[in-house]
């Protein structure tokens, strides 16, 4: 059984996606996305499942930093969860009873339109996370009348659901990716994969996030998504975190990526792995497999001068 | 004299800022951006003073929100304001007193290693702004025997310089800038401007941002800064955060701009202003003023016929 | 009845294409295409029609150079001939007592499989045009037997047709074009037209060319045609002749031209006329003229901060 | 002593050609480049000397079709000639006494100004070759008094220099080529080289000539040569020379050449060879060979984990 790390504690979206990605893993439950990649970079863990990036609120910055800067790991998988907030009460507890809520400051504003739709009158007060909102609403003694959470954590300390998926926005997702040591074997391309990389500029010039968009560009290479961070050495430098489609054991991407890393300072490879979404690559004319390595046989016998 | 909002409560950075951008404002403090933005939009305030990204943290992403979302606004100057922390204790406290610190965590996390090295024993608390912990220590009951906050929130609150510039990078800087109800006249051209915009995507086809960046190439205008923030419509569909050299009264960015209207769903103009740090824009050949107006007449002269 | 010179002598290509484009003409045979448009320049005539190119021999360099470097003239309108070579013989030759055929080079190079399938024994002689070829095979004294020439040389000299469409490539055309005085007015925009111009670099550094053609991509305006020519400053010292779709008068055309006019040494503008093949410019989204005149509007209230 | 064909007859620019790149060659005069080159192709010549371009007139097209369609070759050296003219006369035969001048017509073109200047009322009559001029002038019968025509010719002939250098751009030069059979090992590289193709679009979209543009632009390659020719196939249909800087065995060029490759329908690799310029290539950061190798040991690792 393996041990993963995650975001803590228990009950959070974090624990769901572990739950999901790897059911059988016993898991491991961290202050922070830094503390839960350096217990696998430790060894304390196999590996950890970590928020990237949210359809609603956007890249999870502290993530991004931690890849781009902390000791390298490999992305080996990724989740898209359905953030469903519901509203948690003890058994007993009926909707119009509920004149105090607790939740996390973000549920609170993914859940607005609903608390003044049905809760007009209540007070909502703030935790340090969903499950210890949770955590505080299980205890009778608690001030509070209701938690808004995810369905695990009501499960996890004994909730009734009062309402069900009272988010503003029901089709909000957080994409989670699975996180396991340097020097783990990649995951068998499928032919609808996803690689992450974060590039550091060599010099700062005007076009070179047009140099590197066109490195993609050229072996049809669709890039996904592209987040800007700062370097910290003032406004205005930055790095990037890119997402492309395909594997880099695939050809065209293999030879971007490999380009890329010659323009680059320095490009980190973060891993390539099965898309959440399971949509195949869509393979421009002329830069498939067969394609690549067909042109290497010609210009081997080309340099050859058998023309 | 103009009444300004700003992020609040006094004593924060933001209020720093406000000072020097308009030394004779009337500062109207906000509970957060959107709020001094909302004051702007219906009149309260004739501007505000809001961070737009930081050298350490990156893009302070509700002020890129509430730009892309909210009622227009224009943004007409920008300061690049150090980020320089304080260790302010009431007089009288001498630094080896010091067990119990105050501070918001995003300072804590700035200052650890000044806390590791001067105050090994010290622990730690978390409030909801650095000057918010600056009147927590002022008061003599408080249990906390100093704050880390900017200067001017122990001018605020009488305290004293413990110790100066604390911040584990001294370099750190925040960006804000001025903001002026639609409708303002743009600051005049001086030669170093920047143009701040958001772009929706038509469709977000693959090559997309591709084409974006040559609107601008093309017309050599050199981007400062680009940001992707997520629509809410799903992992993997962004607008673009775009700063650009230039003006807009400069004829190759008012091409590149409109050019970029043309193709983009919705291409939102933020404002044109001064640069902070002054750098003069380096204009490529052919792509001056003077070289898009004698174009202008060339082409009006060919489409005449005459030759 | 206008004046209208042409590449001589009389029952050539040229002189055909002249009177399908301008079939009330008088026409004005010239001894080469130079004279053709000095006729036009110096007032001698009206217009002119000169060969550009054709699908098997390529550009017509001498009349892309008199376009580069004489004096401006302006392209009202183009045709493609179908290329239709006869064997002319004089009324009585049968086809098996023909031994001895006259005609131009190029024509004998082009009709080379017909006369050794047709006329294995024949022998071929050269003549400085087809015409001139059909002129001495219609002198009964002559020593020729039959002349490969246009059917319009026939009709002028009293030949029969031995055999009709001789050439080995039936689908051989060549482009001619109607040449105006500078100062013409251009031909109204017809949804299916073409511009053609030529380009001197301002210095002729790597991905100059690469800079080039982004100015027509980056407003979606395709080229039809690209030829090179020497600039007789040495070897890999080039301009360029562009065609590309659609009317100088169209907004998009006219921005690129500008653009390149901007960026080029030197950039003539030949014309802008209806294509011969009447496809209508395919029109690439945010590229139309009203899509122009919206962000002309847009641009315009952003400058006056009406955001 | 290799024997090598060349465009002849004896006594042509193209024999001066020969007898400076391969100084120890015999000559084999051919009537035309078709043949030159297919006297290589059957064996009847170890290699062939050719012209290619002319910085006045441009492209031979005639050798640029011969590379395109006909049986490969390898083109394996190159040389600028400078095209030089001299007035070449019968012994005892003195300036003033030149009444009747022949030469070949684009000789004729190129030396318009010395005629005019220096030998106002001669006659100009044209011949199919310079040699062939200066041949019928050293006959004592000939009722020429001069020949325009290359130094070598005057040797061959017993004629003697009435003068110098009489072209009116004295800078003209003709880029020469050494074609030797396909399965020549190339030439090894200099680090000033030249490497040309052949290049068939797969389908005529608009933005195929941007793309192949970029297939170079993208791994730092400059091309030197662009010329479109027709494919036969009507007006709008062409195929591209290109050169470009460097060596097919240069890492650069290879992944240049194979992406052209895959891109393209078909490209013909004609040949790397050292410039006659000798001019060393300028090789952008990161495209250098060291560059490639290092990256190609970078991908090997990331596609194995080892990151």
């Amino acid at each position: 059984m393996p041990k993963l790390a995650y975001l803590g504690p228990e009950g959070t979206f974090a624990q769901a996606a572990l739950r999901i990605m790897v059911p059988d893993a016993e898991g491991h439950p961290c202050a922070n996305v830094g503390a839960a990649l350096d217990a696998v970079r430790q060894g304390e863990a196999e590996g950890a499942v970590v928020p990237l990036e949210n359809s609603l609120e956007g890249a999870i910055t502290q993530t991004l930093d931690e890849f781009a800067w902390g000791r390298p790991l490999l992305i080996t998988g990724e989740l898209l969860l359905p953030v469903e907030f519901f509203l948690l009460v003890r058994p007993g507890t009926e909707l119009v009873q509920i004149k105090r809520v607790i939740t996390h400051p973000a549920a609170h504003t993914q859940c607005r339109g609903f608390i003044e739709r049905e809760l007009p009158g209540a007070v909502v007060i703030h935790s340090s996370s969903t499950a210890a909102a949770a955590q505080e609403v299980s205890n009778p003694e608690s001030p509070y009348d209701a938690a808004i959470a995810p369905a695990i954590a009501g499960g996890l300390y004994g909730l009734h659901q009062a309402a069900a998926n009272i988010g503003d926005r029901p089709d909000t997702v957080t994409r989670f990716v699975h996180v396991a040591p340097a020097g783990t074997e990649l995951p068998a391309p499928t032919g609808a994969d996803r690689t992450s990389m974060v590039a550091f500029l060599k010099d700062d010039h005007a076009g070179a996030l047009l140099e590197m968009l066109s490195e993609f560009a050229v072996r049809g290479v669709n890039l996904t998504r592209i987040e800007s961070r700062p370097t910290g050495d003032g406004i205005g430098r930055y790095f990037f975190h890119f997402d492309c489609e395909g594997h880099i054991a695939d050809a065209r991407v293999g030879e971007a990526v490999a380009g890329l890393h010659r323009i680059c300072g320095d490009l980190r490879f973060l891993g390539s792995y099965p898309r959440a979404d399971q949509v195949p690559t869509q393979i421009k004319t002329g830069t498939a497999d067969p394609d690549f390595s067909e042109a290497a046989g010609w210009l081997a016998r080309m340099r050859a001068g058998r023309v």
